[in-house]
């Protein structure tokens, strides 16, 4: 009951509020979703000085919305719920870094047959210019194609050039991948790539945080690019001038404490000088080929706890959400449910759920102070 | 006098040990020339064990070696020389680093109309693969006459691709351009690049550690390129495979403690993937151009005291080899001229000319002790 009325005021505030909007996402943290979208529509000054918001608000029905969507075979999936990507829980904390913030969405709205379970330590953003070279577009297809291959899903934003290639590579393998967009996910942006989202949806998902039939707009890519890079273990820029758009994907990644890894090319391209400058100036690591990117991407992952090469651990055989509650515990000492989905932001009937599932599998166990992991089971 | 008995035995030496040998460059670092060529000539069986270089040795006569030097325009630079380059004085110290070793060469052959004063400071190698593209001669080239232009001397080794374009860029700007052979001076290889080394000549010098007439051999092109690294500020490789010779440049300049530069290129091209391994994995420095060349291997140098930035120092002044023994006394306390010689490998002539020089300008004191620098006058 309570989730339907959070989901709910998450998709109405999809529909309204720019994409990464600061100030919003720190109040939905603190407070909740419902508790800002009332804020929203009551025309709370401090939160909308210009009544901006509010006026964008009247009429808007989160409900009618979610039911719009689902007709049109999309889903809103919002935190708490099984598929909410857990990689997306490392945003929230960011709201304090000041201009190092990285807010997270409200929701995601999915269309496809794919899950955002292929997002987070398995995931790589292959990205770059759209006026890319023969030699980008050939590059980050192959690239793309070769971590499809090792089982790699690769994310992007079915922009022309680089993002395309990326796509393409990716389908041509029969591997995973997803589209971020910058408008609502019913929509084709560039309207002549319809038909590779349609593709992309057939085994993937096309992923927008933006509500079903909103328009793209320049603020919004840059935002947009954000959820890339929060959604992988790390960022590859295959090609970008030194001013490039793409680039704002490799600084997103960086401040999510994410891989930042470059292509390199020749120094007679001015598409490869944003890639170089990174190399020389930023910490981008210069990767040649989809191996390098595993290697580099592989290491970081999304999740704080580093996973054990070798044998499959006893964890490993739970469902990636559940696993995620676990890694969520903290190494030594218990914690309170009430506490856990504070700091997750998951809501506590999944916690709980997935607590117990742990617990019957030995991994974790009820303390007087709360849940607990149990040493050495893992 | 005793001066030309060193010169002589180190021309000796140079037409029998082999170009880098580190046991005899330890022994001439130790009990000087003349001593070790008797050695040689004695059949020291520590030295030699197997006679090798005895055999080698007998009519050689260093005084004969240089004479005909002299009338073919070739000169022999020695240690203690006013032309000595100081960049060469990091080397003996590296004979106590193992694996580390960068011996010196017991002196310089040189023919040519400049002079050896161009290495040092604003000197940088340019070199890369034999076997180059069309890509890196253009690079190399042009990275080279734009290294010329700003006033600095190109260091490469006449070899075929990337050699050849570093020599023809700067020449082509009428800048500095020497070349270190693995044969001796008065020879050419390749043998098609006779015209170009006289061009070099012309206004730069062409140089070898190997005495006048001695082939080229596969060995002795490593050792050539530590004198290459060694005399230049920092190494740029334009272009080389995963295992080509030219990478041996930038292993002798990391020993050294100078700049390792790379040129990226396509991922694409086999010629790039040794200068990526290099900045992925060994901390070369990426670099598109000579203004990214010079900022990098001008912030290193090739003396171990910073030079200080802003309004020309008292010891601007002086000599370069004066300013060179200046460099040479410690920061603090006094050290004999007999110490200064064995530590530097300067003769006690030079060093005793140069140290009145400073002491005329106030910039060292004659101690009990021996010779100090007198603090804040720099």
């Amino acid at each position: 009951m309570s989730r339907d009325l959070d989901r709910e005021a998450r998709a109405a505030l999809s529909a309204v509020v720019e994409p990464g909007a600061f100030t919003v996402a720190k109040r939905v943290q603190s407070s909740g979703p419902v508790a800002v979208w009332e804020a929203v529509t009551g025309e709370d000054a401090k939160l909308d000085p210009k009544g901006v918001l509010a006026r964008r608000a009247r009429g808007v029905d989160g409900a009618a919305i979610l039911a719009r969507a689902s007709e049109l075979g999309i889903g809103y999936v919002c935190p708490g719920d099984a598929e909410w990507p857990a990689a997306l829980d490392s945003m929230p904390a960011t709201l304090d870094a000041g201009a190092d913030a990285v807010p997270p969405p409200f929701g995601l709205w999915v269309r496809g047959n794919g899950s955002l379970a292929a997002c987070g330590s398995e995931a790589v953003a292959v990205v770059g210019a759209r006026a890319a070279s023969a030699y980008g577009v050939r590059v980050g297809g192959d690239l793309s194609a070769d971590l499809a291959t090792a089982g790699w899903a690769v994310v992007s934003g079915a922009a022309y050039g680089i993002d395309a290639a990326a796509h393409r590579g990716a389908l041509a393998m029969g591997g995973t991948t997803l589209a971020v967009l910058a408008c609502g996910v019913d929509m084709a942006y560039p309207r002549s790539h319809g038909e590779l989202l349609a593709r992309i949806a057939q085994a993937g998902l096309v992923i927008s945080e933006v509500a079903p039939g909103m328009e793209p707009m320049r603020s919004r890519f840059i935002a947009r690019n954000r959820i890339i890079a929060a959604l992988t273990a790390g960022t590859v820029v295959v090609e970008a001038a030194l001013r490039s758009g793409a680039l704002s994907t490799a600084h997103w990644a960086a401040k999510l404490g994410r891989e930042v890894m470059m292509v390199p090319g020749p120094v007679t391209s001015d598409l490869s000088a944003g890639c170089h400058e990174w190399i020389r100036d930023k910490g981008g690591v210069l990767v040649t080929d989809a191996r390098e990117v595993i290697d580099a991407a592989g290491r970081l992952g999304v999740d704080a706890a580093p996973m054990t090469t070798g044998a499959q651990r006893p964890l490993d055989s739970y469902h990636p959400d559940v696993r995620h509650v676990y890694e969520r515990l903290p190494a030594f000492g218990a914690v309170t449910v009430d506490a856990l989905s504070r700091q997750s932001g998951f809501l506590a009937g999944f916690l709980e759920t997935s607590l117990r599932t742990l617990e019957a599998g030995g991994l974790v166990t009820h303390l007087q102070e709360g849940w607990a992991r149990v040493p050495g089971a893992v």
